[in-house]
């Protein structure tokens, strides 16, 4: 396994071959859009007002070791995720429990479902729906065990807004790039190789997903071209993320789209007579197009939703005739409150959803133990584990809400909760941390090259268009199902002083080794 | 024409439009590496000292129009000027009739002629050239008729480092894209058609040059790994230009090719007993590789050379069995004084080289009316041409160095005679000026985008691969020859005040109209 039979990767770089590596990779990455529009910190607005700068996307000079067994399990379970949360998505009752325990602590989601039984109280007029997921996970060894077999573990698993996709394939192609280039040291040939560089085909896939709900719309009812919507955030520095895909889409599928500012969707778009929604491109008012799917790449974390009528455009958008990527039912589903009551311990959950056991029991094999705060049984237990010192120093608390960021660490979970009222304790989790492996290796960020000690997430990217049930069919039924490549992502393990920088992410791909 | 029947081209866009199209483009130009690393006066070099920041190149928001005529006129004949150039380059007595005029006045066309004398002594050991050319072109429109036929007009023959050729793929495709967005207003849409938008493969067709080269090479001698080499200035701000080229030599050709600072030329590379060129990589000191192909796009300039040492450099390279892409020779061939023989009026240079007179004759048509400077009889109606401020308003005043810039024009040259020894002036060449038709187009450079009028020059690139002469075989043979696709560049034509700066040239692509 990585950790045992590769302490030395990635090797020192001499001055000369750090040198070359990265004059390849800053100009490998600009010339192949494998960038981001730089931070301010970097470029402020006023050097830059019209924002025609870039800069590299930060991105790992080496592509990280990842267990075989590990990469491939990930990628042959997502297809039975993505049928998992499907049938979440479609089970409005379930969900309904889930959300009930959350109202009262989190604002967040329970404007997502009043926007849902605003729409439900006129009638949903799409019952197709699109998933475009990324189940993320670390490879876990069990720190109990003296020479423990690598497994995967979920982190989290998100229906709303799945980023990188659209670098992760130029990540892939620069590593693979720089090993053809013969840029990686000499001492790295029995590791670094063409077939242990697994290439991300995730633009082409997520494209080929957004196509596939396009097509499922139809006909035009209103005679207007038709299009996709991409409802982002406006500025966006990860904008080149978002375009590969949309030139994936227009080149590979020929399919035209749009980006629309969430904030501007109720200034752009109209819901006509029988629900079509409407955009009119601010550039050519004589032109409209119906758009047949809206893939949110915005409205996904509560600091989307500004003003109130921020919530007004995303029922707007829920009402409309328009496959939603997702809707909000399906973003529900994403709730850390769905990952919890799956993974808790002798949960009856999972098989609802997911009735072949054998299927069943491959994904509980990738659930991290998690835990309630609540009064159930596993919650009166979480407690206890949480607030004691010794115990809580395998958990991590995330809170509920989407978004990212704000978890609480092993120690600092005690004097956190101590703070806070318990009232407000079912707003988190507890989850057994997961143990990676300890890996090396560089990131290039700002121009900067950091090396140290760090870890990798893999997501691996799914796609699910589904038909909502209903009369006879009331468990609905899958349209389209397929695995969409992978995202690795890399940070510093904050282990190390003057090493990579904690908490930021970097673009990495799989070199994929026996474990 | 487009002078005539489009004068409301491009259309006045309003502010939503010009929005629309800017952010497409801003994007879609860093994503497909339509880029520069930017200026020191928009980004000083303290900012971003490892220079990873990057920025849309210049370019034209719309395609300029171009005579459809005139534009399959310059494909057409790019290999018989390939021809052309090519049988000069290997006469070297002619060419040594041409230098001698030049050595007293032009010391870099004098040092570049002792570099071959140098090469000569020894015995030159490689007799394959190749020439990545391009041929530079205005539209022209005889003033002294009433309802003028478009024709092209040649402003120079490029035989080094002809440029641009990895942008101009790009900005044609990014042309297509804007097209097919529906991003053009309307009102264009007889005019931008996707059957005008003539795509360049500039990116390709100069690759499979360079790969030519790479394989009339042959067989290793050294039994080392071969390659390309491509000889750069240190910074190079148009860096992602070459690399297209680079990538599209391993991903469509399979050849490796490295960079190499010219000033670094000797440390880095040498010849082994047979001459053979050996570069080893600073980064990889194990692994030396055998140069098939040296491609310069550094040394084509005076401002190269700073010491003596990088004469020295020029020669080392010249004597090692690589294939120059171009020779000194093929360089010299390319000098405004070459130009101005074949076009000084009723010239026999011409039938030398193309004994074809249909060819020749077709030629003969792009020539602009060029005469010396001297004493010969073409040279004496000159003086008084250029002398004269009213004759001299329809000429231009042109150095026989290389390297752009310093041109003096129309109503300036009297003056500017004035003050120089007529002993100097045979550096010079007298030009009859092209007329271009008037044209209109926005661009956007550093981020801000200028309106007025432009001129544009077209450049149709030539890919020639031959032998030169010996023994029985004296006039050599031709290998390979072909067209390799086209650069639009343009400028701001100074004829605005406010309009797009004089002088700052941007990349644009053909708009094929019915002349």
């Amino acid at each position: 396994m990585a950790s045992t039979s590769h302490t030395d990767y990635p090797p020192e770089l001499t001055a000369e071959e750090q040198n070359f590596i990265f004059t390849e990779l800053k100009d490998w990455s600009i010339a192949h859009g494998l960038a981001v529009r730089p931070a301010p910190s970097f470029v402020q607005q006023s050097q830059d007002p019209s924002g025609v700068l870039a800069t590299t996307a930060p991105v790992t000079v080496f592509p990280s070791l990842f267990p075989r067994t590990c990469f491939e399990d990930g990628l042959s379970i997502q297809r039975a995720y993505n049928e998992l949360y499907s049938a979440i998505a479609r089970d409005e009752q379930w969900l309904q429990g889930i959300v009930e325990e959350l109202v009262d602590v989190d604002d967040f989601v329970a404007k997502l479902w009043q926007t849902h039984l605003a729409v439900k109280k006129e009638g949903y007029v799409q019952d197709v729906s699109l998933g475009l997921f990324r189940s993320d996970y670390m490879v876990h060894e069990d720190p109990s065990q003296s020479n423990p077999a690598p497994g995967l573990k979920q982190v989290e698993f998100n229906t709303i807004a799945s980023s990188f996709g659209g670098l992760s394939s130029q990540v892939s192609a620069l590593h693979r790039y720089l090993l053809s280039l013969g840029a990686y040291p000499s001492s790295t040939s029995s590791i670094i190789k063409a077939d242990a560089l697994r290439q991300s085909q995730s633009t082409s896939q997520l494209a080929r997903g957004l196509a596939a709900g396009h097509k499922a719309y139809g006909e035009s009812r209103t005679r207007r071209p038709l299009c996709v919507l991409f409802v982002v955030q406006d500025p966006e520095r990860n904008v080149f993320d978002q375009r590969h895909l949309e030139y994936a889409l227009l080149e590979e599928n020929g399919v035209r789209s749009f980006r629309l500012p969430f904030g501007r969707t109720l200034e752009h778009t109209k819901l006509d007579g029988n629900r079509t929604l409407v955009y009119s491109p601010p550039h050519s008012s004589s032109t409209s197009y119906e758009v047949t799917t809206i893939y949110f790449r915005a409205g996904y974390s509560p600091d989307d939703y500004v003003k109130e009528e921020d919530w007004a455009a995303r029922l707007h958008l829920e009402k409309s005739r328009a496959i939603k990527c997702p809707s909000v039912l399906t973003q529900l589903a994403g709730c850390k409150k769905v990952q919890q009551v799956l993974a808790t311990p002798q949960s009856p959950h999972l098989k609802r959803f997911l009735p072949d056991d054998q299927v069943a029991s491959r994904l509980l094999e990738t659930f991290a133990p998690i835990y309630p705060l609540d009064n159930s049984n596993a919650g009166k237990e979480a407690k206890k584990l949480a607030t004691d010192p010794s115990s809580a120093a395998r958990f991590v608390l995330k809170p509920q809400r989407e978004g990212g960021g704000n978890n609480i660490y092993r120690k600092a979970i005690p004097p956190f909760l101590e703070k806070l009222p318990e009232t407000q304790w079912p707003a988190y989790i507890l989850m057994e941390m997961i143990e990676p492996p300890p890996l090396r290796n560089a990131i290039i960020r700002n121009g900067v090259l950091e090396r140290g000690g760090v870890i990798c997430e893999l997501g691996v990217y799914g796609v699910c268009l589904w038909r909502d049930g209903s009369g006879k069919n009331q468990k609905g039924e899958i349209l389209e199902n397929f695995d969409a490549g992978y995202l690795l992502r890399t940070k510093g393990d904050q282990s190390e002083e003057g090493g990579v920088a904690a908490g930021f992410g970097a673009v990495d791909s799989c070199c994929l080794v026996e474990s």
